[in-house]
């Protein structure tokens, strides 16, 4: 099974295309989480046991991890091996935006798909094709290219005019055609840009996109599904982190970060 | 002291434009080094210890580190200390190629710049200067950002053109001007592509430029120096890993390696 088949199952069985980012900050945790050995770990564990039901997927971004070290990526390992072995269904997304040249590129691809085992990842555009053949290569993995990203600045380049055409929509129509030889491409597109987004989803009509930046990045859930959703009314994997993971810091966070979850799901499913 | 005259002071200390790419893979390690305990900071090491008088630079590639795992993690962190403790005047650039939205990259500069504690690290440009404030704010650190990478597909966005340049003159352009408030920034730009080097160089006569794609890659050494010094013969930093790391598999492995880079450093100082 690859990765957009085990997406696609995951949405059915949760009915949601809600994906939580687990993004765990140890001065936004939970005091008595803090004083744990695995303080990420055991906070990402409570996440998930109350969350699975509502979930298409998780999305763990390596930045948070690294910030600890070595003890930071083996509770990132821990979190993944716990979805795979409680959760089996609900496919993992490492938000890690790497990108090298292609013989460096086999380090990363080891990382996340041998070490950590994870079902997809995030990679930037930047040296082309050629270079993410190690992970283009990967038929049953999710290959997530950033395209138009959720940040304030991100036109800076992304917004500029390549040949007469925003570079974001060159990205979109490469990944989109030659990149995705084996269908296992997928795009980030921020929910913060609407209007883009409604441009990359008439080029890529069959295309699954990443969005990230709803809520403390002030995406609207509206705008994105107006936007984005595919024919078949999905095509999103629609991240939340914050306003999930911190809806409440008290010993209920894991009982609050389910009633926003799927207050956020049931919102996504009424324009579906 | 900042990164840019820490570097300069090495590149006195050693009459030396040559940094050394720290990125050992198991498969190529000679067999008595593969049975240590840290066999890839053993590896580093004793590269470290033959070379360091002929280097000003250091520059270790993160995937190859995490292609292990927490263990690898943390045998880069030693690599870092080792140098910090016996060589403190020569700088550690970590290769990383990181790049996120902007309350991410907080945890990738904890990771780079108070867990490795290095001195310089590689970035991509895709997300625009915004998301990068948390490094560019950093004075003291060196800043790296991808411009022409040395792959033999880079041009694929690289080399668009992006209302009537190539999109790697707008990243140098941008670089060198508004992203560079505090002098803290770099640009990487491949051995591979002479001709664009020597445009960069002509925009951006003062920067300094981390040199990839010697040996291996295929760039040529006299191409770099022919485009890419400055007005005081300086101005770059030539990275080479493979040639050096693996110049013998066998017992004189650091030996064979010290050897290939006083070679390199020699031959580059021809053209000085």
């Amino acid at each position: 099974m690859n990765f957009l088949q085990k997406l696609n199952n995951a949405v059915d069985k949760s009915n949601s295309l809600l994906c939580v980012g687990l993004d765990p900050q140890m001065d936004k945790l939970p005091e008595h989480i803090k004083r744990q050995k695995y303080p990420f770990f055991e906070f990402n564990k409570a996440i998930i046991d109350t969350t699975y039901e509502l979930v298409c997927a998780y999305k763990p971004n390596s930045a948070f991890y690294e910030a600890l070290g070595p003890n930071g990526i083996l509770q990132l390992k821990m979190t993944s091996e716990y979805i795979q072995k409680k959760y089996l269904e609900i496919p993992v997304i490492l938000d890690a935006k790497r990108g090298d040249i292609g013989s460096t590129n086999n380090g990363y691809v080891k990382f996340v798909f041998e070490y950590l085992n994870v079902d997809a990842v995030t990679l930037h555009p930047y040296l082309g094709k050629e270079s993410l053949k190690p992970f283009l290569n990967l038929k049953e993995r999710g290959i997530i290219i950033l395209c138009k990203t959720s940040n304030p600045g991100s036109g800076e380049f992304q917004n500029t005019t390549v040949d007469g055409e925003p570079l974001y929509m060159r990205v979109a129509k490469l990944v989109s055609g030659e990149w995705n030889e084996y269908n296992n491409c997928l795009l980030v597109v921020g929910a913060t840009y609407p209007s883009e987004l409604k441009e990359i989803r008439r080029i890529a009509p069959h295309m699954v996109f990443l969005i990230p930046g709803i809520g403390a990045q002030g995406g609207k859930v509206s705008d994105v599904m107006e936007h984005g959703l595919d024919e078949n009314k999905r095509g999103l994997i629609i991240n939340s982190s914050r306003s999930i993971l911190y809806a409440s810091t008290g010993k209920d966070f894991a009982e609050a970060a389910r009633a926003e979850a799927k207050k956020l799901r049931d919102e996504i499913n009424r324009f579906r």
